[in-house]
């Protein structure tokens, strides 16, 4: 079902000097299968994270922010799927403590410097023996390998790569993510995890992951439902021998900048493209916004609408929809009239409705397509904003509603 | 498909003294359907109205609120299914004009007098020749002919009445209402009429109307979409005996407004029951908040989660969706240890979790009714809200996939 969705090429995705990745069977999601995944980091590294904005985070989230508040250097990570560990209470922040300390002393570390990820059940105590039990037999792999252990409902693996040529110097980045609705039946969390061998000062690569954020896992959406897991990590290793990124006023950190965010930015669409039920990928673009978070609200509420969605699975040019979507978007001041819309590059409303020069056949011909790009051009500033989500299907409620049975 | 829902026996729908009403073809939905309907009021009344907060609200709807602002006295309601005139720009405006023109000559008023409401198909002009060619030929019915006559893709016409007996007088009442989706595939809007033979203060009036509004048709939710064209019209005639209410302060005012809160949910509900696709009847009841607005976001998020909805549908007692939706509410300090979560009767959750008296099988027996309650306490303050929904079934994707195709 996939949207334009092929795993990547083993071949093509970079080790990262300074991490070690290893996969295990866990027996947590199902006998047979890897859903345990350890990245071992070098010591100098430094790791600039974002989590679900959830108030019903995961335990393993709680313990991960408090691990890099406790700013002793992160020596690894450690991701299980199959559970979540979320809703879990005091219980689940000790069995995530419990599986920090094993691998603390597998590694050699201590148990602060080790950050917890769990995908899956929720609501279900974490089999903390299962784990323990797996680590010591977990085998070194590559980072395409820890793409296919972490998935859930996810279909294709994602992984991604990139290099840079700076002055001379090279660096590497690649990147892991998962996760096929913002939260599953029952099977919770979206995941990213990128390493690159820059060398970046802790508290510059925390503003560069935040910044980069926004644009990629934040503008994406399958079904609005915001996760209890949802973690986004980027670990810099300072192996390259470009000079090391010490401040965001630095030369280099727009560069390094932008290429973390088209990678970022190739996994979050990943996981629209294998998003619950997708038959289409879907871009909102928003221009000419007050502001950034107007340009945000105008494309999350045509991203969320329902109407709006089945009807791209329709494949059906349904204007009203968009334009209501438009109208609720909480924008208290907006000139209705002044405004306009257009599919693809057929411009679709303007004046409060639809354009004169619109033809049906013209907006059926790019709703026909699997890649769509709806533009709101709002004329009333000059910010703008890309919000990236997927049709709604009868495979989506199907999905949904009979996960459990 | 409509959850426990039937039309009104059409004897227990009470004639209002001050109002005729009539209804009519104008052949704008379908030839041979009641689709105009008129009502004309009595010299003495008085209008309190709420409308849609869609920045692309329809014409009719900014046409009805220059009339009420014109402050003439209301004589009329015009109200036309098949086409909702919205996403039509300036010529929708001179467009419902046209037909307030034509009313107003009819009956013998100004046009700034007549209120016109409009629903069906948008982004299509009015046609105003057939609605102005049908008016002189509409008869007189009784109002559960014009619920009737209203309907788009309701499955059920929605009128209810009730009689206030107080201090020896009687006040009578009596509703209609439409909607089957807060919008339609293509077809927009809930629409909500009232009249009473009580005489009450516009002022009063407008502000009765507001606060029981948001306890009922601002309490319910198909699928989380805001209309072009949602109105809720109160018409109160004066003509019954009870002294006429001139303040809020007023003895009467409670009583009053206690019937036609309790009538006017009545009406919300119907409307949820006869959602699209709907199989089931979802109250969710959050008390214990620290304001109405908080109770609102909570209830609001549990009843807009695609999530949640499609776990109704399968009578999946799926406890982690709730809590989820929950934790995105935007309760920035919300203590989830210190919350419970209750299935009809049945405790499911408490500090942070599943509780621990809870069975799967108490859950499910819950899930297995027809109408089910999700009673969220906060544990946090005093004030409380109740949202009513229905489940997201796979026959939702297919009415507003396949509508116009």
């Amino acid at each position: 079902m996939a949207v334009n969705l092929q795993a990547a090429d083993a071949a093509q995705i970079l080790a990262i000097d300074g991490t070690q990745v290893y996969v295990g069977q866990a027996g947590v999601k199902k006998a047979g299968r890897d859903d345990l995944t350890l990245v071992v980091l070098n010591a100098a590294n430094s790791v600039g994270a974002v989590f679900t904005q959830n108030r019903f985070c995961a335990a393993p989230v709680q313990i991960a922010k408090q691990h890099l508040a406790a700013d002793a250097g992160i020596r690894a990570l450690v991701i299980n799927t199959g559970n979540a560990n979320a809703g879990t209470g005091q219980q689940g922040r000790d069995d995530a403590l419990a599986v920090c300390r094993a691998v603390a002393e597998q590694v050699g570390c201590a148990p602060e410097q080790v950050l917890p990820f769990s995908t899956g059940v929720i609501l279900e105590p974490l089999p903390v023996a299962k784990i323990t039990a797996a680590l010591p037999t977990v085998k070194p792999v590559h980072w395409s390998d820890a793409a296919a252990a972490i998935m859930t409902t996810d279909t294709v693996p994602k992984a991604a790569s990139r290099t840079l040529y700076i002055d001379g110097h090279k660096v590497h980045f690649t990147g892991i993510a998962k996760g096929a609705g913002m939260i599953h039946p029952n099977m919770a969390t979206m995941l990213g995890f990128v390493a690159t061998d820059a060398a970046i000062a802790q508290p510059v690569l925390q503003q560069m992951v935040a910044e980069v954020a926004e644009v990629s896992f934040n503008a994406i959406s399958v079904d609005g439902d915001t996760s209890t897991n949802d973690s986004f990590v980027v670990v810099a290793t300072g192996k390259s021998d470009l000079p090391k990124i010490s401040a965001v006023a630095d030369t280099n950190y727009a560069a390094v900048k932008a290429v973390l965010a088209d990678l970022a930015l190739e996994l979050a669409q990943a996981i629209v493209r294998d998003g619950e039920g997708a038959t289409k990928f879907i871009t909102v673009a928003v221009k000419n916004a007050r502001s950034s978070e107007e340009a945000r609200a105008v494309g999350y509420a045509i991203a969320r609408s329902p109407l709006v969605k089945t009807a791209f699975y329709a494949s059906d040019p349904n204007l009203g929809r968009i334009l209501c979507a438009i109208g609720y978007a909480g924008i208290a001041d907006l000139d209705v009239d002044a405004l306009q819309v257009y599919l693809g590059d057929v411009l679709v409303a303007e004046h409060g409705g639809r354009a004169a020069s619109y033809t049906e056949a013209a907006g059926q011909a790019v709703m026909a397509e699997a890649e769509i790009t709806v533009t709101v051009d709002l004329h009333r500033g000059e910010a703008a904003a890309h919000i990236y989500t997927c049709d709604f299907s009868k495979e989506y409620v199907a999905i949904n509603a009979d996960y459990r049975s």
